[in-house]
């Protein structure tokens, strides 16, 4: 998958995005020719995953230079207002705007947003490295949640980054994945990944991971992240925390493995966090079909905050903290 | 709901039961008229839970013995090997096979089953009271999980039987129901029967019940069974484990609620308790569309175990139980 579909596409004068609604059933691209095209497929969850949106937002910026130089406060608000949770957006919109005021040149702003893209790939890379080295040398058995792959990142992705790169190591023997409701980012996207790269995995139910930690063997619990908060809190995709209390019961490690633009010092914790919530459809229906009664109200909250002393690990491109505190965190990140 | 449709209707020479997999978008009758279809029909899940596959077997050995009077060993084998979980299935067979040892008359063996069918009913209004009586007198804040109401049992519930009750009392302000993966009994069966009461409820994904508990006050988890073992381990649908975990780490209590034919006090423990696994297609299809890529392996238990130590209150019709222990429930099923 890697190598053979790109989830961001740039082609200069548009972006094209892989719309991961689709997947696993149809692979169609979205042209995005304006900003306003970007945010749309980032509000919609076209494209998704933290870095994945920071790098598309990037490159929305560029396209909005491209139609009116006076056009980047406009665009930067438009895209940083997509998605509330993830603080890659903020911070990949952070980056253009230092660079587009230091030279005011397009063609060095669209050099950026590529950077960023081939940057994130590098750090997923070297995160894979560490991320692995914490694993048994050989029989690892681990749970991952959401999908932090290929398609969530600018390439091989972040947890499972680490568990393509410890599966190439010949450390791990089995992967389960959660289906991760309400999207089904698990059952579409992480299964499909790990099955284009041959890696053994069994698909369950979010509800189901705390009854496999007691009946079966996991090592560790290897998750992506949205935003890390100064003390170490993390945002993730809902149901992450729930994983992380069940972890703990039985003795699995957790670990988190997210690049330093993930990071938020000016978040002291979890609490100062905003965590999206989002509309009621996306539990009551299905593909257009009701599966709950007309009218049912629901309680949607997207993310969730595990909270730092559930967590094993923090790995990050500049290095790995084991039962990170706000000292650890700012040593590495600060 | 519980007065308008009837998910368990007997019509002497045959019985109808309500196919809850189309619910709530239609409702449609199975008529079965012989114990294999009534074996079908539970093992496919058109009528499911604890309470309701007990009464729906019991009158399946009815329509066995009407058609041969020698039948009735290979009716309750094949009814017995539907589900392996709920242990109301085998509690129900056994009761009606001392019913036809004794008599070996049909009508008193049909009498039977009509009782068995009431006699749950009855005996879900008394654990209404019981545990709505451990509920704050106003403003209770509960979670349920799966469904068990008036759909799952002869009438009332039994978890939402105690949430019945309890809004009836004035106790409760708010519901939050989960919706139970994958077969989405929660927002399929407990939302509706709850919209039909008029009981405020919100739905959510199963991944977000520790958040919810984090964020918002919850007062009191509350839950069915499938089988309860000596030592109060209790079998339940997935899921439940993560619920019991969520709640202890956040100060919400955990209630059980089942009548005294859920108790096997053959089974020592929760270990010794048969845990159903499905087939992977719950997971990687939906309403005959795929979700997952094509060949994905699941995993696919179908109840987990919650361990003694992390129930508050086990609810029965012969009474309430605080911290179960071998000891209590012996004295309250012995």
């Amino acid at each position: 998958m890697s190598s053979a579909v790109q989830p961001i596409v740039w082609a200069r004068d548009h972006l094209r995005l892989l719309d991961q609604r689709l997947l696993p059933a149809e692979v169609r691209y979205l042209e995005c020719r304006s900003p306003g095209d970007v945010a749309d497929a980032i509000h919609a969850m076209a494209v998704r995953g933290a870095p994945a949106i920071g790098i598309a937002a990037a490159y929305g910026l560029v396209l909005a230079l491209r139609a009116d130089r006076d056009g980047f406060d406009a665009a930067e608000q438009m895209l940083a207002a997509s998605r509330p949770t993830a603080v890659n957006l903020r911070w990949a919109l952070e980056r253009m705007r230092r660079q587009w005021a230091s030279h005011r040149d397009i063609d060095a702003l669209e050099a950026e947003a590529v950077a960023i893209q081939r940057e994130d790939l590098e750090q997923n890379l070297r995160m894979g490295e560490l991320g692995a080295a914490l694993l048994p040398d050989r029989d690892a058995r681990v749970l991952t949640h959401c999908n932090t792959g290929a398609l969530a990142t600018g390439g091989h992705g972040t947890a499972l980054g680490v568990i393509r790169s410890a599966y190439a190591q010949g450390r791990i023997s089995q992967v389960f994945n959660t289906e991760t409701r309400p999207w089904l980012q698990g059952a579409r996207l992480t299964a499909w990944e790990l099955m284009q790269d041959g890696i053994p995995t069994r698909l369950l139910v979010d509800g189901a991971a705390a009854h496999l930690m007691h009946r079966q063997r996991i090592d560790w619990v290897i998750v992506g992240a949205d935003r890390i908060a100064a003390n170490g809190d993390t945002a993730n995709k809902i149901g992450t925390y729930a994983l992380a209390l069940a972890a703990r019961a039985h003795g699995a490690r957790f670990m988190v493995v997210a690049p330093s633009g993930t990071f938020d010092l000016r978040c002291a914790d979890g609490a100062s966090i905003p965590i999206e919530e989002r509309p009621d459809e996306e539990l009551t229906m299905y593909r257009g079909e009701p599966v709950a009664p007309a009218g049912c109200r629901a309680f949607n909250p997207v993310f969730d905050v595990t909270p730092a002393h559930l967590i094993d690990a923090v790995v990050c491109e500049r290095g790995v903290v084991l039962q990170p505190t706000a000292d650890k965190l700012a040593r590495l990140i600060g």
